[in-house]
């Protein structure tokens, strides 16, 4: 059976060590009583909860699957998932970075993304409940009305209730703006009736809450066509009565599931078919600018999904690491390490300590990486300085999709790799690997497939604004390598940082110029692009930390803790065997758009 | 739901443009008859049983599963199996290639490999259960006594009687040298009781046949400890009376099906734990060299193995094709190509093409080298020159591991890559794409770790011989270049291809160097070292399609085939974009042991 121990020495490492997050949150006034033995507490309380309430019913949960009642269209969880939701908002939990005015804790982002990363190590189909209503809180409070926010965002921060995302409809996922759901207003009281088919709705139908606020995008009757006549609205499962706390739910709303999909993982989330039939809705934000206000909420998935793809990178190198030193089988090639034993445990191997490393280093480098972007997000929003908020603003737009894009297929492909390391039981379901691989696949795929994410990167955060967010992004990666230029033990990190900076820069002007030619060049490069500029943010934050390490072990000698000889080694390792990788995405970038579109469509 | 159409044009392009097989063949008096009439009916009437027989019942084979009945010890296989073999029994197709003498076809490996891969392509876990008793036919026929293989070949080469091969117990896979199963001599007509528990043993309990044919690994009760004390035994399901083709099921015997594994993929397949209580067995080839015997098995199935890899690849990319030609989804970035539509399809996109190409590329790839590799298994056999049988015995054992290793990571990330071109519908089960990645996963693992193959390439099969079989097929990449090195249309191949030659020869000698003082840097290395040994082997057999593509280009002009001018393309793709991969291995290989042992143990 697999296991998962929360992190949390390598969380304190980054959140303290390396971001040194308490003293730079203090800066603003919504944070300035933060201290660092609260941060630590709540790591390992809400660490103790995943592993101890989550965990246990992840394999469970991926073996029984939701179950779907067409009678009733309800929709039934795996058994342990409602117990464990209750115990989660009975402690609070859902409201941990959410705003004290509506019951929240008012707790950093980052903290809260410590507690998603160890969550979705635990249990992602569990997390991605929670996941999206704190999607829909988030979205509510910037465009809701006051009244919707005082009768909606109360219930989700306790998590009372429950929230979706309606997007996707059975002939537009990417594209939305071919989507078909109609909304059109029903009276004077500012009601509408909301009427079309949505698929994939994650968390769309359960058994967990008492109601489920679903945000739908729908056309009004008026509206252009394309992305730029799409509206949204809330569409509550049981019609609210009352407001606020005190609300409670009234009628059965004309919103349905119709059925969920059978899937590669995360069994334990039901993905449905949502049918809305002259369901009662409200607009939420302007008319035609549900997109934008959806953007809210998606942006916000984008970097939870990239924290999914964290924690399943995390849990997976733990059940690998688990097995390699218990799994006696075959000597060291360079002689017996375990004499005593008929054959030495298989951490002995080169190749399976390569397999392990390549999953720790994608795992500590995605968490500072991704611990750092939740830091922006709440300097962004609370931090007093105009310029450290719109630094911040700049990294969260363009770091958004190097996070949902990056971290998931490392989250896949080292789940992958650590599956390796078991041999033919990494195969077998009770060994929990094989659920990794299943679970982690979704990440790619969801919240705007990864070669969106690319797209998005390059053209959108990086060529129309020719590069200036990526700039400031250079600007800290310089600044490092300026501090650390003297030091001679620095230097295998800083060197190939410094070498990777200046190609990302060329061949961001030389993609920027073909694309002018031709956008298909864009769309040729972007997948690698990204992959470039993942390792350039990795070189940075693994440069940080082996900088953090090396000065521990100088000044601690030979009383250092283990813990920060292992980061170096793992900097080493990424630096010399990870980063390497680059050589071929550059080259690939490079290759241009010709091959690609050489074949005639009736070719393939 | 998934389709299949048998790739037979590239197929044919293969076996007939690219190897001239036909004629290679005839210079073997086994194969003096064969035409290319004959060679393309075979191809045709068995990719037309794949399609019709295998290919309808492997969705649903998947969702049924084996089933196991505890109270019988049986498996059922999932419905419609039983039905497809015996059609392909009634067709002879078992017998293929096998021996007239026995009842088979007489046929070449060659067309027995494209029958496979299209089995594999349409049904894995189907074929699994044949493809498991042409290993044990060839094994009997090797080492075999000629009582044993009078009374068993012709019940294999039937299909009337199966196999399976014996080999893992629960603490031992990859070192078997440590497998505990006893044989003892049983009174004096050479019969033996077998006593021990096997787990892992695909197609070890089904309803498709009449009897089963275990192939197992025990120890005598004088064996040395380790692989030089492991003997090979001969234990069937029901003991066999009478012999030759009219021997029929006698007693019971006592190996039984202790339950199935639940498992990623393959469901349709059973993986069995045997158990073994006093079973009657008969030895087979001489005491103690068992694992010798066994490796004639073993290396069929790694060669198989790495088939399956293509075979899931080849479906995988049709299946994706199709679809990025019917979804319509967004605008090309360089204009809409579809302006009537309410979208374009897909396959507008760059990277939706480059995912394609990716698969396609890595599937026709190896298409050319297994087909290439199953050619030299017949010559290795049968043709009358013993220079030519050794060199295709030397090509069998140097390219083994990489057909095995290479074939099925393509495999597998290629079946990934195209269940993204679905998006959110590669991730439902309904469309098929992630039962193939699923199915994908277990070829990286069985048959020996692709960790395993790498070692077995780098070091038994190249710095053993001091590289002598690299060598011989570094002869033929430079007879090529000397070929093509007067055509400048064909630069683009042949000079990368020389390059990389170069470079893979330099990168040898580097490692065995360091080998040489620390075995360690060749399991640093290994993993790294074969895949770049994989793209010499691609970038050889693209420019041998590249430069057939080419001459019928010039040949033919505007009327040429477009099949040549896709080959040219895929070519050129694969030149551009997946051979620079090597950029990046041959780094991480060169960057050497240090980062991958400088960790304890412990601290992992």
């Amino acid at each position: 059976m697999p296991s998962y121990t929360p992190p949390l020495r390598d969380q304190k490492f980054i959140v303290h060590e390396v971001l040194d997050a308490v003293n730079v949150l203090r800066a603003a006034p919504r944070y300035a009583d933060l201290d660092a033995d609260t941060a630590n507490q709540i790591l390992e309380e809400s660490g103790r909860f995943c592993a101890e309430q989550l965990q246990p019913i992840n394999r469970s949960g991926d073996q029984e699957g939701c179950r779907y009642d067409a009678a009733s269209k309800a929709v039934q969880t795996p058994k342990g998932f409602r117990a464990a939701y209750e115990a989660f908002c009975a402690a609070g939990w859902q409201g941990l970075a959410a705003e004290t005015e509506y019951g929240g804790q008012g707790l950093p982002h980052l903290l809260h993304i410590a507690f998603y990363e160890m969550q979705y190590s635990a249990n992602q189909a569990w997390a991605m409940y929670p996941g999206l209503t704190t999607g829909a809180y988030e979205l509510m409070l910037v465009h809701g009305t006051q009244a919707q926010k005082s009768l909606y965002l109360p219930k989700l921060v306790s998590g009372q209730w429950s929230g979706t995302m309606c997007l996707t409809e059975a002939h537009c996922g990417t594209d939305l703006g071919m989507l078909r759901t109609r909304a059109a207003p029903a009276g004077t009281d500012g009601r509408y009736r909301l009427t079309g088919n949505k698929i994939f709705i994650s968390s769309g139908e359960h058994d967990l809450a008492e109601n489920i606020v679903h945000l739908v995008l729908a056309r009004l009757p008026d509206a252009p066509p394309g992305t730029k006549g799409i509206s949204l609205f809330v569409v509550p499962k049981f019609l609210p009565e009352g407001d606020g706390a005190a609300a409670r739910v009234g009628a059965r709303n004309a919103i349905h599931c119709g059925g969920i999909e059978h899937k590669m993982g995360i069994h334990g989330n039901a993905t449905c078919q949502i049918v809305l039939e002259d369901a009662t809705g409200w607009l939420v934000g302007e008319p035609n600018k549900g997109l934008n206000a959806m953007f809210v909420m998606m942006n916000g998935a984008r970097l939870g999904v990239g924290v999914q793809g964290l924690g399943l990178n995390e849990v997976a190198y733990q059940n690998a690491a688990a097995y390699a030193k218990d799994r006696i089988q075959g000597r060291s090639l360079s002689g017996p390490k375990a004499p005593t034993l008929a054959a030495d445990p298989i951490i002995v191997h080169p190749d399976v300590r390569k397999m392990l490393l390549t999953a720790r280093a994608y795992a500590e480098g995605g968490r500072a990486f991704a611990y750092w972007i939740a830091l922006q997000a709440d300097l962004q929003e609370h931090h007093p300085d105009p310029e450290t908020r719109k630094f911040a603003a700049d990294m969260m737009a363009l770091m958004t999709p190097i996070v949902k894009a990056f971290l998931t297929d490392n989250g896949y492909n080292c789940a992958t790799t650590c599956q390796q390391v078991l041999g033919g039981h990494g195969y077998i379901a009770e060994w929990g690997m094989e659920q990794f691989v299943r679970d982690a696949r979704i990440n790619m795929i969801y919240e705007g497939t990864n070669t969106i994410q690319s797209l998005d990167l390059l053209g959108r955060k990086v060529l129309q604004d020719n590069g200036a967010r990526l700039h400031a992004f250079g600007a800290l990666v310089r600044e490092l390598i300026e501090e650390c230029g003297t030091d001679p033990a620095l230097n295998e990190f800083v060197t190939p940082l410094a070498d990777l900076g200046e190609k990302v820069q060329k061949l961001t002007m030389e993609i920027g110029l073909k694309a002018m030619q031709n956008a298909d060049e864009a769309g040729a490069a972007a997948v690698d692009y990204l992959r470039i500029v993942g390792h350039l943010v990795f070189a940075y934050f693994w440069a940080r930390m082996a900088r953090v390490a090396l000065a521990r072990i100088a000044a601690d000698g030979t009383q250092v803790d283990p813990f920060y000889v292992a980061k170096l080694a793992t900097a080493r390792f990424y630096f010399q065997r990870l980063l390497p990788e680059t050589a071929f995405h550059i080259r690939a970038a490079r290759a241009g758009a010709g091959s690609l579109m050489a074949l005639a469509a009736e070719q393939f």
